[in-house]
This record gives C-alpha cells, structure tokens and sequence, in this order.
C-alpha cells in the first residue's frame, strides 16, 4: 500500500499542508457556479456589504481545505470517506490573493462497527490565511482503511 | 427592497427549491479541483470502492445545496451572510444524473447582538434526490438584514 491506513494514525499527531493561493477569478468562478450572492459575485456590491470588499464563499473556502487534505501530507490508500462534520466556522473572510495553510490533528480512532476493513478517524481541520488568521475550521468524521479486517 | 428580510421570516416556515441535476463531467471537474481521491475521479476506482461506483465529493453536494439556496424561494435582500454550520451528514452518495431538491426550515430567529441591522436565522437544510433519499443535511446560522434598526 502507498498511502496511509488506519493503523498508521495517532491521536494527536499533526500535520500541515503546503499553501493555497486563491485568485480573484477563482472567487467569483466558484460563485457563479455555487453561492450566487452579490457580495461574492461582484465587487462594489461586496464593497458595500458587510464583507466590505469581495470574500469568498464559505463553501469554496470549505472545498480549498479539501483539495489541501487530499493533496497533503494526510493521504490515505483508498482515501478517506466522510461520515460528518460539525463545528465548521468561518471567521474571517477568505479575500482574493490569500495563501491559505491547512492544519489537521487527529482526535480520536475508533474501529468502524459495521465495517471490519474500516477504521473511523476524528480529524479538526484549521484552515489558516498569510497572517495565521483562521478562516475556517470544523471537526470532521472520516472512513479509511485497515491494513489489517476481513470482509467490507 | 426586493429579497426577503428577518420580518419576513416565520419559525416553522418551509420552503423547497427547484431540482438540480447533476452531470458525471460536474462530479469529476469538481473532484479534480477539491477532491482530489480515486472514488470522486476514476470510475474503476470509483467501482471498486466503498461507494460501489461513481459518488460526487460531499463538498460538491454541499456546494449543490448552496446554489439551490442561493437561487431559491427563500432569497436575502443583502444575501445570508454564513456564521456557523452542524450537524453536516451525508447519508447517501449523490450519483451522476441525480436530480436534487432542497428543503430549508427556519428553526430559530434572534437579533444579532452585535449588528442592529441584522437578525440571525438558524435553518434545516435538507438536500434529497429524486428517490427522496436524504444526500445532505445540516443546519447553518446565516446573518440577514432587518428592514428596522440603525447603525451596522
């Protein structure tokens, strides 16, 4: 196996990926697509909001944290299926030319019930900007594989 | 003012989105930009998996969810700004040419503490397939602009 299993994980190790740099362009892409709302879409109107001035959507933000745990120190044979996610805050906003970092610790491992071949890792991910300021943060439930298990 | 404001807003009150359909090309664009794991990419590896075929990343499905409530019945005058999300599950995998519909309940209203012109608006999100079957659920705190109040 090439990526990470189960059994490799330890509750409280650490480890932070390398930085996301997010465009202006990519802002208002992925808002146009997902999260129509004018303070995304346009920037006088973001000016004008509480924003003042063009943020990103929460989700796009989300979804960088994503391609940062995929494509990070953190990868798993087989990947890591999500189960849920509590606690996800945004707060601060995500401004066109932020190089965001992510930073994920492990909370706690169990064995999946109905799945022998699977363990569950807790995860909080910390999503931080230039200025080591959090732009999002959630705790996360995850599948991934045991190297050892029979059956599914 | 043409969107809705917090006076508009009832507790209890329903509201449902028009459907979404999802393409096998959006699952694996979104996936090649956030989620970047074989099962949201690769048919085979897709097969092969826990999912048992093709599954769009859970932060596309939540992003789905997103444009539908951007561009639903229950529209913002100044938009919803996003301050806290829980409670996010996924119980079922969302499959390409699958067609999404939303549901949003409004569970709680109260002023924001430290904005006057806004009230804060706790809602049920609930995205459903054309099965009826449950892909995302979660419930999220939104800020909403108050036609009454001064100051921001």
């Amino acid at each position: 196996m090439n990526g990470l299993a189960f059994e490799d994980l330890k509750v409280g190790q650490r480890v932070k990926s390398e930085r996301y740099h997010v465009t202006e362009e990519a802002i208002l892409e992925f808002a146009r697509q997902y999260d129509v709302q004018a303070f995304h879409l346009d920037r006088a109107a973001a000016d004008a909001s509480l924003f003042g001035g063009l943020a990103a959507s929460g989700w796009h933000t989300a979804a960088i944290a994503m391609h940062l745990f995929t494509t990070g120190p953190m990868r798993f044979e087989d990947g890591a299926i999500g189960l849920a996610v509590d606690e996800l805050r945004w707060p601060t906003a995500v401004r066109p030319g932020d190089a965001m970092r992510l930073e994920t610790e492990i909370l706690e491992l169990r064995p999946s019930r109905s799945k022998p071949r699977f363990g569950v890792v807790r995860i909080r991910n910390i999503l931080r900007n230039q200025k080591n300021e959090t732009v999002l943060s959630y705790i996360a439930s995850a599948m991934v594989r045991r190297r050892s298990g029979a059956g599914n």
